[in-house]
């Protein structure tokens, strides 16, 4: 960072905003067949033929959802389109196209915002994502990103949260928990640049929960996957707020119960040290971290040769009727009611 | 206002952000064919069969965009609400859904999101398009609201910015510089109540541009008169920036030049009145003033017959080689260069 300090630093206010959005989404190709316009007019054009369009929007807000302390803005970028696009993979869908505004006060060079762009732009190429449209405006104080996502799918692959039915399995991708961790990583060393700023911070036993915090991925291969499997599943929801929140809102949904074994819940060997670590319960992590962007889904019975012994899937419990309601069964053979405890952005602090 | 003092105020962190989403939308009805799955899973299920869909987006921030001395929170939803569709119009198509996203301290109670909300369920009432999705999270300050707008069009129905060709018409609808005369009432009616907070405004006079600026409208209604008329406009862009930003996106994107007469445009009385009162030139508001959500479009001369006489529509000039570029023809017959002098949201200030 301290031979960015003598870099040219343009001011926003010379581009304006027309000018701004076109330096920073010029070089952005179109890679879809769906796409017939994307920036540069009063609305994208897009041709769906006779497939649906799913649509779905977020906003990340510096100060709540992101620090610029830790977070370069290369992987704020990146994170921004991964969040949006992991809720249309929930969809069973295949993200098509993105819209990207962002609200940004002055104390923000150009060069920030092209390092912003580059890692939209570095998501939309992995992703195989047009980006559309957008706005640029100011903000009074910090930055705030506004991405919708726009996919499609054929009406018989379409996935909602309220399939789920009694005896359903409830599958879960990847490991859960990591991002939380990485961020309590990041925090630390937050603490410890304000009291030593010459202090380099040793990451390396860290590496896989930091990645996780700073650049997730969305599950786009989860889709394909349960293609090929043959597996279509009854509910399906990404975990962006932590696991009971996400099984809290299947249930809700699907009017059932679940049965969720903590045993089975997977973590990453990264998860289990730090959580010893910082003396945090494990299970607590992944049922309140959130930021995973894993899939959580339900399928039938019927549907398990299927995706047994898959090292992408874990069954983790089981649906049941709705009046026996929501536990989380512990080691100890314990029934503990699950209860929302995922980010609670309103709460006053 | 003084009354509101003791009403009852609902802190945001009691509903959490599930329930806060799910109590301001839950008197939100679905009004188009086209939604097959609105709010409530991880994104919106949309069918638009064989018509292309459009998608624009738009971000009000709090302190830029408005100001809540003076918006009331319910125009303000419908004013975004507006902002959005009106770029939906332009596109020549019709606005079939939206998402709204909103970010908001804690300084907000719920009664005063139900406000905002209850204007943009007006707005989904009057122009008839559904509100599919959305986020709700917090700010460390203030309140910004992203809206997302979805339409549809028949692929031969759609306008954009670069169809002008030399000796088209230039066409405006309804009248220009209202919105931006309404603001430099409710500004000086503001600084008058830092003065003395007892002191009633009279808007009698201004009731015209202060509705412009608090309560634009779309026009939806354009679209549909230009079908009626069997006019397909060559180009078409909607005001938010002001007169001379548009028509020089046009002249971009269509490689052509311009001659706007100074005469022609479209005035309201109270535009007029409240310019000589405010020593402004209108001529000046009308180029710069922007927020009107007029539509300007251009068209074949052949189609001259179909429009003349419209009260709906002005022509203000016409479109020329693009090397003999963009210029005002004032009242003195004197050739002036038009430049952006639109709202720059992104001016040092």
């Amino acid at each position: 960072m301290l031979e960015d300090k003598n870099q040219e630093r343009t001011s926003l206010s010379e581009l304006g905003e027309f000018g701004l959005i076109e330096h920073l989404t010029k070089n952005f190709t179109i890679k879809r067949e769906s796409t017939v316009k994307g920036i540069g007019d009063d609305a994208a054009v897009l041709d769906f033929k006779d497939r649906k369009t799913v649509v779905t929007n977020d906003l990340l807000v510096e100060g709540v959802h992101f620090d610029l302390a830790y977070m370069p803005l290369r992987h704020l970028g990146y994170k921004a389109v991964m969040v949006n696009l992991s809720d249309i993979y929930a969809m069973n869908a295949t993200a098509t196209q993105i819209t990207v505004s962002i609200a940004v006060s002055n104390r923000f060079p150009l060069e920030a915002l092209e390092e912003l762009y580059a890692g939209i732009s570095h998501a939309c190429e992995l992703y195989q994502v047009d980006l559309v449209g957008g706005d640029t405006t100011s903000s009074g104080k910090g930055l705030l990103i506004s991405v919708t996502a726009i996919g499609e799918a054929g009406a018989e692959d379409l996935v909602y949260r309220s399939g789920a039915k009694p005896n359903d399995l409830l599958v879960v991708t990847g490991d859960l928990g990591a991002a939380y961790m990485g961020l309590q990583v990041l925090e630390r060393e937050k603490e410890v640049f304000k009291v030593n700023p010459n202090n380099q911070p040793d990451l390396s036993m860290y590496t896989y929960i930091v990645e996780r915090q700073l650049k997730p991925e969305a599950r786009k291969d989860i889709p394909v996957l349960l293609k090929q499997l043959g597996v279509k599943p009854t509910s399906m929801i990404d975990i962006s707020d932590g696991l009971s929140s996400e099984i809290i809102h299947i249930c809700k949904q699907s009017a059932v119960g679940c049965n969720l074994h903590e045993d089975k819940i997977p973590l990453d060997p990264q998860v289990i040290s730090s959580c010893e670590e910082f003396d945090i319960n494990s299970t607590t992590v992944a049922l309140s971290g959130g930021e995973d962007y894993e899939l959580l889904f339900t399928i039938d019975q019927e549907d398990y040769p299927r995706i047994k012994g898959n090292p992408n899937l874990s069954i983790i419990g089981y649906m049941t009727p709705e009046n026996e309601g929501k536990h989380l069964i512990t080691r100890a053979n314990t029934a503990i009611p699950i209860t929302a405890r995922g980010w609670n952005a309103l709460k006053d602090d």
